[in-house]
């Protein structure tokens, strides 16, 4: 059970400081991009297909400028008070919280906003302030308005392929952002991947990343998305714990992507040919 | 009347706990999957319709690895709150309070989300963290990062026959899972299942396989889905204790599978000819 | 004024006992079933017409079994909550409250959700754990697993005339009951069954029953449903007690029946030739 | 400022009690039938138009049978708990307020759902307890089961000119209560209400009534629904106190009734022959 | 701040007491037909285009009349609760405060709902009983039972223009009101009235006002409705504080009346031929 | 931890003093009208795209007349509250906390509604005293009515492109404001700001410029909308920063605007031929 004392109100921002180094590979220049947008203080938004390593760049760039990272899931039911913060009750009456949002803003993290096309409108336009050239949040719920700390750097993602919905972003959003489109890495990147991730050896490695290329193809038609490099990752680190190949692509990668018969049957046809 | 006293706050994770081994029978390789996903800390998404075991094998697997089952039966007016905790109020103030997930990934426990699809947006969101190499819960209430107990299992159900609908699993959450396909146990096993569960002898058991077999196969045409292997044991429980193996059937497979006085008539005359 | 002092906290199950011998008619086997089913500790799902009798045959079965009976009426502004319980505030700070359901799973009553259809999903989803092997009730808001007392038994009623609309009762939680199919008592029991409800004379009740059978074929045509045994009660009520007897049928059997004027003219006419 | 001091808790029913006998002038057996089904102790459902008299009905019979009229509007934000009752808060902790209808059933008052179509369904199905043969009132909230006041009679009015529309009264519901159909009442009833009500004399009344008769033709037509004798009575009663008959009319009968110019102008020709 | 201390609970009707007479020039018989209406205590419903002068009539008769007058702009968030009061809490616990609705009521105030069509169904059902012979306001929340003052005035505003779009006022509503039909001012009335308000001379309304019409004429056509005497005046005053004619009329009539580009060089024709 | 103490309640109007001049550079007579209207005391609308620089124009003006500036980005969660304020609790009970709004309205600052066809309908209505004749704001909450300080000013802003949208202004709501429409400044206007604000030098400035037009004539073929200011002065910081310019241009400019990948191609080529 956790009390919050007042001497608990600490402000708990190192509780967001990556323990340690993340393994990345750079793909392109996209880290060479967030650096220059961080350096000029200009919020940054990814583009890419899920488990593509837009968080792994992230986690990277972070460790790298020292910055702590605040990472915030978005979800549909998400409100603007569980950014910002909200009034919570002692035996002495009411205080206020910091939420992630306003933490990162007092204390120059990283906040990295997950999937944001997920969020409610009233997530999107309380970033507003803080993605031009004012540089403040306003909290309406006390009436303080904080200017960002000079180390406060606002990181979004989104997925592209999902875009065609009911949800978008907002052009009056998506024109405060630097926009960085990344993709799958080449073959020989993502076996690298594969195989560090996994522990296994680099011929598996691209064994997976070509049933993974053929996944990519087929998605276009009838997949809605192909295998992402995690879902590689799980199947090479199943086959380096000792299970057979062809069930661990069927486990790790065809019953993830699909539930419909005729498509897995199509996709172990594919695996029963890569691991023949 | 349950009054949360400052000494009730005991961390309830020991009520979770299996009190004697669930039977179970292997219909496939189901188990050596899960065991295999298990150890190498990736989280598990079953799937299969209704009835075909997914809940036994969970209790199957806890109860081998010696760890806490968490079940949650999802719903779609379940919020992320519901899982991971919140606020109550006692004479001292308000304090908090750990939700069925947070206690599954402080004391590593298998959480078993029931159902998933079922959830709202903000429930399977909020697993994301926990989900890929982070496997971290963020508790935005009260600032806390959990980084979850190397025991802590994800594991998660759905039917893929209800897929069609308005809900669907997101890809960037399907993607996060090891996922096993589990279907009818072939009729010998089956038969075993409900001659155990229900006390019938092997040949009733037998009898009822093989109607539930039929309605399985009329499934596709005019039932939503075929007759569970509960059911099967239901109607067997019935028969044991005295009832009519007629009226067994009615009640316990007919009328639960539809309202249709067409298809009850039809059901009805299978039920003849094999009971004759 | 009630007020929830400490001492009234007693547990009120009590209250739910049935004070005497409901008058039971039975018209088939549905009271040999449903005992059946409660001795296999099988939750029962009762479907028919309104008026049919479902209720009554539960309150019949809680007297002959001796135990109490919750009864539920559902809607679908009902949450989990109000069948669980919640928390109160008084002078010391919150206490939890066992809703009715948790009630009947802690003290062994019969638990009736009536018209079950009309539930939202997080009601119907919170009765799956207590509807198979497993029989215990999660109580999330406190971290409570209620195993449910032998005594308890579940039954719910929906009405299949209803389930064309939108709202349609869950393959999963069907195929958790043994399902009695209720319809109208046969001409002779529904005469004696007015008469006794009514203490009108047996011709009169039986001119009535004969009115309700004609408003029951012309259903499928033009009204929703045919007059219930309810209605005929009613009617036979009046008349009893001094109405002329068209007067009846038209305010206790036409009216409540439509409010098309044609329809009610024939429905007029109908009465006139029975009562002429 | 009211303070809900424990003081105030007295029951406030005799609020409720009709401080003088309501003029009523029959149109039919609706007050023979009433108090038919009031002594019956059945639950009673007025049907009909707009401003024809339901309520003055439901007046005159409470004092008639010198019983408390609770007069409770329907709409569709009401909830359970507007009827049933609430927990308010004051320096002792909570205390449960009965509402509306708990006090009608407690005291035994005539308790009048004005327009029922317009509650949700919880407010409908919340009754239901109360119109059958079991007549008590379950309080989830505090586990009280009220049986009701032998004097407790239930009242609803609804409208089935707008019963076309989404609204409806469910069949289970409608078929629990004896239901009375009041139209308008005849030319010379109506001319008598106009007069007693307005102080007009009976000539003016009478080519009031003609007007409204013409309007009610009219409403198959165009209008939604023809003149209320209400209008007709705030008609005389403008022209009773000097105001042009015509001008009457216009802001009286016609520009209530219709927004739409070319109706207005037939109506307003209407108005012109009658009052040449 | 504003703290609501036990000695702040003094009634404030007298906050809405007008402090000066409005300027006011009469129509039509609208002024006639509203004294009449309030004379015999009928509810008054005033119909008309946005900005034609309803608020400013019902400021002038109750300046006329001596009344206080509580405006409420209507909205589709704004529940009876905000209309009839609420339960606060101080240190002592819970206190009742009057709503602006319920101020009027006991005080005897003009009570003058703004765009009534905007409020949900439970606000206009909750002025039922205070728009029929009843004139009384039930306040369920603490079960009081408010008999009207006799000074007490309802006034209610709707543009028929939106009528046709989902919301409506109800039949059942607008036949309880007398209801007065409000168009635009002749063209004197409104030049005197621009005149007056802006300090314009006479010939620059009188221009002004013509412009007025010609958009009022093309509303049928393209524009949802014309300009207001509300922007003439904006156009007025801009002109007499120095600004050019044309773009006064650009910044005060045609841009807030369109954003489609060519209607907006149409309507700048319009002015560059009134004010070459 | 920011706690509400009593004497923290001072009034923190002036938190939203600018604390330097806003750079500034007119593109047309939008600065004059906006003198003019709130010389007169007329509430303003600033129509134009994303980007264009209402928020600077706001700025600017606010420094000019030496006032506070509030802004409020509008959401559609956003409600009459949190514009007007709410009651909080400390040890001794609730007490008020003006909102933005009733900060600006009693302290005469400009309140600056941002995008605010988000907001939702309470909000735009509860402007709607404020922006005529009256000039007051009713507090509901605790029957307050407050006079608008001489110095207060309400201004709007929102972006014509979206109107055809399910969101759009009601004329009751528009015909209350003097209307600026701003559009792009020219290209020598354009070249000046982008220099000014990211140090690039004018040549640059200037390519970037017509990358700018080239977008916002392809705007209405395929884009929604084109490049804003912003967006190229966040290139030409970048390539100041020491950025190629073509990778400026595409994470900067192309990315922002679009996720297809043809159009990116097509813009690519733009980029290619002005920067060769």
């Amino acid at each position: 059970m956790t009390r919050p004392h007042a001497t608990d109100h600490a402000l708990p921002i190192d509780a967001w400081r990556l323990a340690q180094a993340p393994w990345y590979r750079p793909s392109g220049d996209e880290a060479d991009c967030f650096a220059a947008a961080c350096a000029a203080r200009l919020p940054i938004l990814l583009k890419g297909p899920t488990g593509c390593g837009k968080t792994r760049l992230v986690e990277h760039m972070a460790w790298t400028l020292g910055r702590p990272l605040v990472t915030i899931a978005c979800h549909e039911d998400m409100t603007a008070g569980d950014l910002i913060g909200r009034y919570l009750l002692d035996g002495n009456g009411t205080y206020w919280q910091d939420g992630p949002l306003t933490m990162a803003v007092r204390h120059g993290a990283i906040c990295y906003l997950d999937e944001v096309v997920e969020a409610r409108n009233d997530t999107t336009v309380a970033i507003h302030p803080l993605t031009d050239a004012r540089r403040f949040l306003p909290i309406d719920k006390h009436n303080e308005v904080i200017a960002a700390h000079p180390d406060f750097l606002l990181v979004m993602s989104f997925n592209p392929h999902y875009q065609h919905r009911s949800k978008d972003l907002k052009t009056s959003t998506r024109q405060r952002f630097v926009a960085l489109d990344m993709g799958w890495p080449d073959a020989q990147a993502e076996a690298q991947i594969v195989a560090h991730e996994s522990g296994a050896d680099a011929a598996l490695a691209r064994q997976l990343v070509e049933l993974g290329a053929r996944t990519r193809t087929r998605a276009a038609a009838a997949l809605q998305e192909g295998a992402s490099t995690r879902l590689l990752i799980y199947a090479a680190t199943l086959i380096a714990g000792g299970m057979d190949a062809r069930t661990a692509c069927r486990v790790a990668v065809i019953q993830p992507l699909s539930d419909d018969a005729d498509l897995c049957a199509a996709l172990s046809a594919v695996v029963d040919s890569l691991f023949a």
